[in-house]
C-alpha cells in the first residue's frame, strides 16, 4: 500500500490534543487524513488535510465519514461502535476495531475480561445500579472500603469513588458499576503496547506517575520508572500478556498498580494513544503517535528506546481562572535546558481543564526530576484579567 | 506577549518544506500562523491558520501579506525585498531584516561583506556580465581554474561552474557574477547559529557533508563533524563572526570549507532553516525550527545540543521519473531502528527534486554511518508507470 503523498485516505474520530499530535506524524509522512469532531475549536481542526463538524456519537455521522477513507481509527472511545461494526462488516479498516473498544468502554465488561484471560487485577463485582450494590453489602458480599467505579463515561477520576460507609453511596449515580478490591499500592505504572495489523509488537519502556503527596493527583509521569528491574520486568510480561488478549491493532496503554507485595495488577487500558506517552515526542527513538500510525498502516514499528531520561507534567487549567487562557512564566521554563511545552491550542481555560504538557528530557533522570519540579512550580494556566 | 492561543500572528513567506516544518512548530505551541505561497499545491497548505496564494516576489501581495501579522519571516530568500523594507519602515517586525536577506540575495554582496568584516573567505571578483570577466581574464587578474557563480537567483549548485578554461565560458549565462579562488578542500563544513532579538545566540555542532566519491553531491549530512576538536572550535568561531556581523534575527546556517591545512572560509549563508539542520529534529534537544520560531519572536533559546548522533539523507526524485512519487523501499528502511523518513507532501516526482529527507538517529556514530548507507542504498524516488 502506498501512503506517502497517495490517494489514500485515513480517518481520525476525535478532533482533541492526541488527535493533534497524531496529525504531527501524518504531516511528517504527507499522510492525507481526514478529522470529524462536533466542535469548531477542536485541537485538530489545523494540520489535517479536512476537518469536518459533527457529532461522533451519532450513527450516521460516523457511518458517512468512514465510508470516506480508506483506514479508520479513533483519539477517544467515546464514538458510536454500531456505526463502526457496520463499516467493519463491509470490510473496512477500523483500528482499534469496535470489538475492542466495546470491550474497554464498559469496566466491568473490562475486569470480566481481564479475569476470564488470567490476567491479574484487582477482585470486582459488578452491579447494573445502586440498589443491586446495596444488596450485596447488604449479604456481606463486598466490605468496606472499596472502590466504585461507573462503567461507563468516567475519564480522568470522574466515575470513580472511594467508598468507606454507606455515607459515600448517598450521592453516586444509580448507574451501571463495579465494585473493586481497594488494593494497597506502592506505585501506579503504565505501559503502552504498540501491535500493528500483522501482529508486530513493541513496548515502551515502564512509567511512573508520581502523585502529589497530599493532593492525591498524577504529578509527573516518568520514564523509566525508578522501580527494580525485576518489577519492570513483569510490568512488561503482564502488559504483552493484555495486548495478546485483546488482538488490538495500535497502540494500547496499559494501567497497572505495583502492589505493596511487588505483585502488578492491572486497574485499566486504553486503546489509542495515552497521557502516560507523551514523554516519547522528545524521549523516544519513536514517538507513541508515530507507532500508532505504524501500527494501524502495518508499517514496520519504530524502535520503542529512549534516547533520554523523560518526564511530562500535565498543564490544567487553576482553579478560579476562566476566560481566553494565558501560560504564566512560559517564557521562564522555556530558557530551561530540555523544557517544551505543548499546547493543545484551547483558547478559554476551565478549572482542571486539560490544556497543554511539558516535556523534560536529560540524560540523567535526577536533573530531569529536579527540573520537572521546578517547571511544575513555575507554570500556571491561568487567564487574561 | 503572549504567542500560545492568543491573537498573535505570524506569517511565512514562502511555503516549501521549510515552511512546512516550521508549522510542525508553531502548531506545538498554538501559534498562529498564516502562508502565502504561489503554488496550490505548497507543502505549507495544510498545518497552518490560513494559507494565500499569492506571488511573493510582487510588491503589493507581500505588502498586503505582512500587515494581517504581526511578525513576518522566510523560508525562502527570493522574496519582494522592498515591499518588507516598507513593512519594516512602518514598525512591523520582520525577521530576517530586508537588510540582512539583500545582502545575502547577491553572492556579490555577501562576499565584500565578508572582506569587509574580516571574516575568512575565498578571494573573489565582482563582475556586472560575461564581458567584464573575459576583459578580468584578459589582464590575468583572474587565473583558470576559478568558480564562476551567478549574482542572484542560484541554489543547490545551480548557477556555479568551475571554470579551467575559456571553453567554460561559452554557456555561462551573461548575468551579474563572481570569481572566486578554487581552495582545495578537506571537507565541507556547516554551522547553525540562532540568534533571538534580544541578542541571545547559540550555535548548533557543526556538521559535514559527506560526498559521493565520484557524483561530486552531498550524501549524508553528518552531526557531528568528524573533525578535530580544533577544528570543530575554530569553525564555530568563524559561525559566530559570521553571526554577530550580520546581527541576524532567526537562524543563520553559516557553510564553510576545511582547507588541506585546516583553515576555515566562509563559502555562503541562508538567514533560516536549512538542509544541513534538518537532522535536528531527531537528534537535537530543541529542533532548528523550534529555535527559529523562538528566535524571531523574542523567547528563550532552546538547547542545541544533540541526544545522539545524527546523519540526514536527502531523498530527490531519480533520473527518468516524472509524475505521481512513489518511495520504493520506504518500508524496508523504517523497520530499521533510529530512521524516520520527512516526505514533503509533493505528490509529482521529477529529476532531483527534493522530496523529503530522511533522518537517522543512533547513539554510536559509526553505527548511524552504517545504517545511513544502508538507507541510501535502499529507498528510491520513483513514480507510479
Amino acid at each position: 500500500m502506498n501512503y506517502f503523498s497517495s490517494d489514500f485516505k485515513l480517518g481520525i474520530l476525535g478532533g482533541g490534543q492526541l488527535g493533534k499530535m497524531l496529525l504531527t506524524e501524518t504531516r511528517k509522512f504527507d499522510i492525507q487524513t481526514l478529522v470529524i469532531d462536533p466542535s469548531e475549536e477542536a485541537p485538530s481542526r489545523f494540520g489535517c488535510n479536512a476537518f469536518y463538524r459533527g457529532s461522533i456519537v451519532d450513527y450516521d455521522t460516523v457511518y458517512q465519514f468512514g465510508q470516506m477513507v480508506d483506514v479508520l481509527t479513533i483519539e477517544i472511545e467515546n464514538v458510536n461502535l454500531d456505526a463502526l461494526d457496520a463499516l467493519e462488516a463491509e470490510g473496512k479498516k477500523v483500528f482499534p476495531s469496535p470489538k475492542t473498544i466495546r470491550l474497554i468502554q464498559n469496566k466491568g465488561k473490562q475486569k470480566d475480561f481481564y479475569v476470564k484471560n488470567n490476567i491479574p487485577t484487582s477482585k470486582h463485582l459488578r452491579f447494573v445500579g445502586l440498589d443491586d450494590l446495596r444488596e450485596s453489602l447488604a449479604k456481606d458480599e463486598i466490605e468496606f472500603p472499596f472502590v466504585w467505579k461507573s462503567a461507563t463515561g468516567g475519564y480522568d477520576g470522574n466515575g470513580v469513588k472511594i467508598c468507606r460507609s454507606t455515607l459515600d453511596l448517598v450521592n453516586l449515580p444509580d448507574v451501571e458499576c463495579i465494585a473493586e478490591d481497594m488494593v494497597p499500592f506502592k506505585n501506579e505504572l503504565a505501559v503502552i503496547v504498540t501491535r500493528s495489523e500483522s501482529g508486530e509488537v513493541k513496548t515502551y519502556p515502564v512509567v511512573e506517575m508520581e502523585f502529589h503527596p497530599e493532593a492525591n493527583q498524577v504529578e509527573y509521569v516518568i520514564c523509566p520508572a525508578r522501580i527494580d528491574e525485576k518489577v519492570a520486568q513483569k510490568a512488561q510480561e503482564v502488559a504483552l500478556k493484555v495486548s495478546e488478549a485483546f488482538q488490538h491493532v495500535g497502540l494500547l496503554a496499559v494501567e497497572m498498580f505495583q502492589t505493596e507485595d511487588d505483585e502488578i495488577l492491572v486497574n485499566e487500558v486504553a486503546p489509542r494513544p495515552h497521557n502516560s506517552g507523551h514523554y516519547s515526542i522528545e524521549a523516544s527513538y519513536t514517538s507513541q503517535f508515530e507507532n500508532h500510525i505504524r501500527a494501524i498502516l502495518n508499517l514496520p514499528l519504530g524502535n520503542t528506546d529512549s534516547k533520554v531520561a523523560g518526564i511530562m507534567v500535565n498543564l490544567v487549567g487553576e482553579e478560579g481562572f476562566n476566560g481566553q487562557v494565558v501560560y504564566e512564566n512560559i517564557e521562564k521554563i522555556m530558557a530551561i535546558d530540555g523544557v517544551t511545552p505543548h499546547i493543545y491550542g484551547k483558547r478559554e481555560t476551565r478549572p482542571f481543564r486539560k490544556m497543554g504538557h511539558v516535556t523534560i528530557v536529560n540524560e540523567n533522570m535526577t536533573e530531569a526530576r529536579r527540573i520537572a519540579e521546578e517547571v511544575k512550580n513555575s507554570i500556571r494556566v491561568i487567564s487574561t484579567q
